[in-house]
């Protein structure tokens, strides 16, 4: 950030009264630009024979790796909302969303990712935009090694820990930057 | 806004190839500025002998209104970072944060709140620079009539319903506009 949203003057770089850290301040009419994590939003969309609905990835980063429809909160949605519109978007599925799975914090990028239990309304469903195929999976067919993002990892395996064990609960990860090999 | 944050040039309000909503795009650079929602994150301080920490508002919105420890998320923390830094900021209390009891949407104002179970460590806290007061209370002294936001009624509700059942839970809520009475 460089120029005032507002008025279109220099901000700079500097710790406003009453707060103890930096923000972008504009030098011209003061306001404060504060910036703040953003919330990825995504489902995780299982069909009555218990497949799972993943989606190829079409975009960077990581293109042509399979990852669980999801993606950023807009704003005038509630969460539930834009995990359903993210599956909509990226997979042409209807989904009813159920309780919050996966709660992922990534500091270093400052995103919050919350995936959630869904129901797969239909079998009426195609890649979107963002994806090169969208397919449905057993738990053992699940490309482990071909997956897109360690919180998809993560919500898969505990979705699949806890359908076996006939309870679905909250759970909760803070991460790490990735390695480069990952 | 009016300014493109990297380059100054004006924006226009159009939408993006591949997008489905109107995005603020740089007019000149061409890049699209993003607004999504912003995560509250605050704790429900519990002291040993059952007695909630709640903190008189210094500030707007909602100034001489009681309130629990909770502010907009930070980049660079976690959430249960964000909900013990808020306390240590407004109460200068220390706590422990267990499990999220509290997740509301709030989407005429872009906001999601995340409310955190939390154990207050000692009794050495004070009003932070946004407190008036900071006091306990046991369930039956909570100011219920003159409480800040309804995500902290809300959140203490089901708090107090959660222990007498002897366990705690995720409650979420999507909350409409508040009625100007409220």
């Amino acid at each position: 950030m460089r120029y005032c949203a507002d008025c279109g003057a220099a901000v700079e770089l500097r710790t406003p009264q009453d707060d103890n850290r930096e923000r972008y301040v504009c030098t011209s009419c003061d306001i404060i630009h504060y910036q703040n994590p953003k919330i990825i939003v995504g489902a995780i969309p299982e069909w009555e024979d218990g497949r799972i609905l993943l989606c190829l990835r079409a975009i960077e980063p990581r293109h042509g790796l399979w990852t669980l429809p999801a993606g950023f909160m807009e704003n005038g949605e509630t969460v539930t909302q834009g995990a359903a519109r993210e599956t909509l978007e990226e997979a042409n599925a209807r989904v009813d969303i159920h309780e919050l799975l996966g709660l992922y914090n990534l500091p270093y990028i400052n995103q919050v990712q919350m995936l959630f239990r869904a129901t797969l309304l239909d079998l009426d469903f195609s890649p979107g935009v963002e994806s090169l195929d969208v397919k449905l999976f057993k738990e053992e067919e699940i490309p482990w090694e071909q997956l897109a993002f360690r919180p998809v990892k993560y919500a898969l395996e505990n979705f699949f820990a806890d359908r076996k064990r006939g309870e679905f609960k909250l759970h909760s990860g803070d991460l790490a930057p990735p390695t480069p090999r990952f």
